[in-house]
């Protein structure tokens, strides 16, 4: 069987790597940097393209039994709308700004099967709190924790990542959607900090962020909300920053010119927050679901805590998030789950066959899930 | 006697308000707003007038008895040269970059008497450092403290000021000069911050600012320090700030436009910073001299600790800053002194006899340098 895999990044490139075991792969990608690392090794075949005109991937997918979208959360809407149409099915990434479902109708009409949102978190996260909902005949609430941190604390951010600086200060400036008593509440970015201790790291410090996404629709909890871990001090410097007006977009005026005082941002913190290859990393997870079962509570827990692969180079956040996207595909592609339509994670922890396969293949990689259950 | 005063901002309206009281004075700005506070008040009559242009200060001044400039440091060299020239005695607090001697030898030509840098630090603080010159025959070791606060401390800045927040960033990007056994040490600024207790206010933070100016030339003593003092946490902010190249001045391009970002800084930080009219403030200073008489250790200190006027409404910053100048211009015309010449503080300093003047001048405005000499 052969996959195609829209992206060969940071993140991209593991997930190419790993399905390059048993699928003959292709990559594709604009960067031919990006390309030229992954050439010539068994099972894959590289192609540059331009991946933001979607004509071209219909093109570049049509023959192919599976898809991997890996692009920009730009382009990501469109491109997915493509590999559908195509009739391929996929697991997508993309962090899209659109609301995917409205994909589902062209997806079930085509006869494909999509998971999409399937990274860590969103992803493992969101599947998790769905095989909660099994677990549970009340489900009272549900707390995420998630963050993906450098190993090495290097003052002032003690932050770096894998993901682009724009992306990560979306986090601090997206008002944050949580669930309280019901209702659909609306937060500041940055908001509600305090300090969280997690086994093997020490003290984090956490704040909400716009992570519950389809959970807030999908999901029948009274309380939900999702948080960001970094270290100390970190978020205290971003919320010191964004008050201060460098995180706005709205253009100011300076000896005649216009800039966003954003767009400078972002420049100044591109090369200061970039994970540079062989730096280690870590991503640190925990999802916390509360309620009962036949009338005897019950605290269900999972934690994560993954390290950079010093052996083979991969980042941390790029195994959690890429892993937890070739589990999904390989879900798909051993025909445990192939209902036609959109899925979000959630929606395939419902089924706990697929939750295991989900965590098993995983695990097999060192990605390992700690479940609790307290009384 | 009349005085023709250049500048009538926030610093320049108090010190003509001050000489209105026994001279006719002339208020020159280029800014219609800041005259009209002025005008009708006794013994003041106001010019509008661009002082970028030395051709026209010297057709200004002309005729005048005195003048004090208190124009911005960039005009300021030029601004004093054209009064000189015209034979006009002056007091000067425009904190010029140049150096300021090098208009001696037109001083005392042109048989003028000119104090320059006479605010409160750079100014009162140089005085006191020469001042205690006098008290010493050996003389040890000199450290200044200063700085002006908002009197309430408002997140994440915890600072506000009448200057222009460009000035106040200067400080915190000019390498600090000091002296260290008879050396000249350069070191970054913002560096070496330390805790330091003030009577009356608490715990405030000082750093190493680049305040010495003529003191390492004119003052023979090898350990001499000068720190810029702000409320706790306020230093971490610059500092990161500045490590992040959020104040450099090196153009970075941007979506095709090239910008400096210490400019986008200082735009989002003037409304910031700026000192409303009725916000109250302070001004900290300690001077400490440490030595020996006649073989006898001796630590002479002074404290000042000055508030916002209530009756008045005029900023403690302006105050400290302006009267310690109107005292300089009220000692010239006094006849105390009157050497022809460009003279720093410090050399006032080392004449008891105008110290006393200086200080008496000072405390009848309630401006108090609180002497203290331990054994």
């Amino acid at each position: 069987m052969n996959v195609i895999v829209l992206g060969a990044g940071l993140v991209g490139s593991p997930i190419i790597l790993d399905l390059a075991i048993d699928f003959d792969v292709l990559a594709v990608d604009f960067n031919s940097k990006a390309l030229e690392r992954l050439e010539g090794k068994r099972n894959i075949k590289v192609k540059k393209a331009d991946l933001s005109n979607p004509a071209s991937v219909s093109e570049l997918v049509s023959g192919a039994d599976f898809a991997v979208s890996a692009v920009p959360g730009s382009l990501g809407y469109a491109t997915l709308e493509a590999i559908i149409a195509a009739g391929v099915h996929a697991v997508d990434i993309a962090f899209m700004p659109e609301d995917v479902l409205r994909l589902d109708g062209l997806a079930k009409s085509s006869g494909v099967t999509v998971i999409s949102d399937m990274g860590v978190a969103p992803g493992m996260s969101n599947l998790l709190a769905g095989y909660a909902g099994t677990l549970l005949d009340r489900y009272e609430s549900l707390e995420i924790y998630v963050g993906g941190l450098p190993k090495i604390r290097t003052w002032p951010w003690q932050y770096k990542a894998v993901f682009s600086p724009a992306d990560v200060l979306e986090e601090y400036t997206r008002p944050a959607r949580l669930v309280r008593n019901g209702n659909v509440v609306v937060l500041p970015a940055l908001s509600e900090p305090e300090l969280i201790e997690i086994e093997g790291i020490g003290t984090l410090e956490c704040f909400n962020s716009d992570g519950l996404r389809s959970l807030i629709y999908t999901m029948n909890v009274p309380d939900m909300v999702e948080k960001t871990m970094r270290y100390p001090g970190h978020s205290e410097l971003m919320r010191v920053l964004s008050s201060a007006g460098f995180f706005d977009t709205k253009p100011v005026e300076v000896g005649g010119q216009f800039i966003s005082p954003l767009a400078i941002t972002s420049k100044l913190l591109f090369s200061q927050w970039k994970l540079e290859a062989g730096e280690q990393d870590l991503t640190a997870m925990k999802i916390i679901a509360r309620g009962s079962k036949e009338g005897v509570s019950k605290v269900i827990s999972w934690s994560l805590l993954d390290m950079y692969d010093l052996e083979t180079g991969v980042h941390s956040m790029a195994r959690t998030t890429g892993y937890a996207a070739t589990a999904a595909l390989r879900l798909i592609a051993s025909g445990l789950f192939n209902q036609p339509g959109v899925f979000v994670p959630e929606a395939i922890g419902r089924i706990p066959a697929c939750v295991d396969f989900m965590l098993n293949e995983q695990r097999s990689r060192g990605i390992i899930y700690r479940q609790t259950v307290a009384g």
